[in-house]
């Protein structure tokens, strides 16, 4: 499980961006990552921290990247290859990378066939994590497409009636251009809360609360206030997007399968036909909005949609009603401006790798 | 809203499919549809009464059918016509013609598309009701390609924080050939439980179960117990897949914005920008699982998968874990050899209709 700190007002550090990613690009080539993917591996970790998506960002994924690599479980300078391909298919051969870099190649591929000939869906097989799904979601936003990106794989996740796990949280994020508005961006894992949430529940000694977890014998927990150990060292079993029938675990559940057959059984990745474990997958897809219409048209009347969502009178004890990617950009700017905040035990492990690897210290300096 | 009807064994008349596809049929005829196009909106009404999907079948959705010939809400001879067009890409506008034999005809236009260049996408707008979208995914899986078919529009679902109704209850269905295994078939919508739920729940009197609905002002109800009626004649606002913030409800109101962007910012139908009551758009995919590798492996390792899913150990007080698309398939083995059955009220207003229509009458006969 990686490790996740959750970052509060009062003892987080602001560390400046520029400085985060000099630090962050010297670890992976410190690893052996050429220069090119440094950057780019950088910039989806960023990504994540930059919009607020702190579980996907610097401080929980690199130190398992940088475990990965010397370990050899990641390949630093993967040939991948195009394995297959049509007009607008292609199923790549990661070659044991970090899908942060290969990723954003398949998306690449994508853009452009979906620029010739209207739709795209570009998989991959035999790679690493890909990092927050919705950077690479997003890459197609910004050519003015519809941008699609999933990641299926892992068993963290019971089926509907189930008592074991079969499914992992497998995640789905798409990302649609507006006008005036921030882009729409959604990027949610297909179980009840993110994977990483009951880890940090673990670390913290917190209990779950109801709807997140199946109990021993896989009942929908719905009473809450049970350890997030299941066994020492072995956390609970996730349920679906919905938590019990009568609420619609058969929803995300299906989701969940939906995303492991679209990324595992579309890329021929191994491990797919027996649910193993340690299967992984990964799927994107851009849809030309120029193929259907005006695209001035369509981010006018997105802005429309954007704006009457949160023209929504709000409940009690809520300010406003929001959209997805609403938040993430407030965060942005904030971030963009005033650091990112990091954990001191993230600070810490920075100092260790950083004195590890040679590379000079700059993230003292806060904003 | 439209009416539903729970079957019940007790009180079931079991009707002869054949006897019903042709009184279907005639019904649609006399509505001045053309005879192939009463012949395809009845095999579309009847492929969810086969499943058991009786709440898209002729018991509710028939009438409310009729109803719109007669008051010209519908043409029953639409000259629907491809407005934009790409190698892997086309906008229909259906003519106010309904949705149930416009849709077959877009997803004919994609199989054609992807089987041509790989992948392809097909929105219609100015369009009817298209009945169970998944009859129209299978109709890609039935040619070894991933079907996919969404309808966005109304307004019965709000969003979270929010105290109104924005979006509509959003069905995506998804299609997936097996090779052993019966195809894998999800299709649902994105609220907690299906609109019809409610107004069966209005009709017999019944209370609403926790997680279901909202209450007054927007406050997720979970303790249940609430009418579904919200005020006389009003049905209470729906909640999202996931109930509370808590539970992901920002998923499925997420998920829901999205088959609305898909079915209707993509077709450029009118007042989705706005989210009028009445917008209402479809979106059919395919991907041409040849496209991806080879079309025998894929469904070898596609039953793997759905034999994983049915070896799931169950938990307590459940028999067994399924997949989307099974019990749906037991159920048409079921109804082919034994009729669908039909509540007496339903059968009733076969028995008003063919009266009036002039129509010989063929449903006494029971299997």
């Amino acid at each position: 499980m990686l490790k996740h700190f959750e970052v509060s007002d009062e003892i987080a550090v602001r560390v400046p961006l520029p400085a985060l990613r000099t630090t962050t690009e010297a670890i992976f080539m410190k690893c052996d990552v050429p220069e090119d993917q440094a950057q780019l591996g950088a910039d989806v970790l960023l990504y994540a921290d930059l919009l607020g998506v702190d579980t996907h960002g610097v401080s929980n994924m690199l130190r398992a990247y940088v475990q990965d690599y010397k370990n050899l479980a990641l390949n630093p300078t993967p040939k991948w290859r195009v394995v297959k391909e049509t007009p607008t298919t292609a199923v790549l051969d990661g070659d044991r990378g970090l899908g942060l870099m290969i990723t954003p190649k398949a998306m690449e591929i994508c853009i452009e066939k979906a620029r010739k000939y209207g739709t795209s869906v570009v998989v991959i097989r035999n790679s690493g994590h890909l990092g927050a799904a919705g950077y690479h979601a997003v890459m197609a936003a910004k050519q003015d497409m519809i941008g699609w990106c999933m990641t299926g794989g892992g068993n963290s996740l019971i089926p509907t009636f189930g008592a074991e796990p079969r499914l992992g949280t497998n995640p789905i994020a798409v990302a649609v251009p507006a006008g005036k508005q921030p882009m729409f961006i959604f990027d949610a894992a297909m179980t009840t809360i993110a994977g990483n949430k009951i880890g940090l529940a673990c670390r913290n000694g917190k209990k779950l609360l109801p709807g997140w977890v199946a109990k021993k014998d896989g009942t929908p927990d719905m009473e809450g206030g049970a350890a997030a150990e299941f066994t020492p060292g072995t956390l609970r079993m996730q349920l679906p997007l919905g938590s019990t029938r009568e609420l619609g675990s058969h929803k995300g559940y299906s989701l969940a399968a939906i995303v492991d057959i679209l990324c595992g059984q579309l890329s021929f990745a191994s491990g797919f036909s027996t649910l193993a474990s340690d299967r992984r997958g990964h799927f994107v897809a851009a849809y030309d909005i120029a193929a259907f219409g005006e695209v001035d048209e369509f981010k006018a009347n997105m802005d429309g949609m954007l704006e009457g969502f949160q023209r929504t009178k709000p409940a009690p004890g809520h300010e406003r009603v929001i959209y997805a990617g609403l938040s993430e950009y407030e965060t942005e700017i904030d971030r963009r401006k005033n650091g990112i905040p990091l954990h001191p035990e993230v600070v810490s492990w920075f100092k260790g790798i950083c004195a590890e690897f040679s590379i000079p210290w700059n993230l003292t300096k806060q904003v």
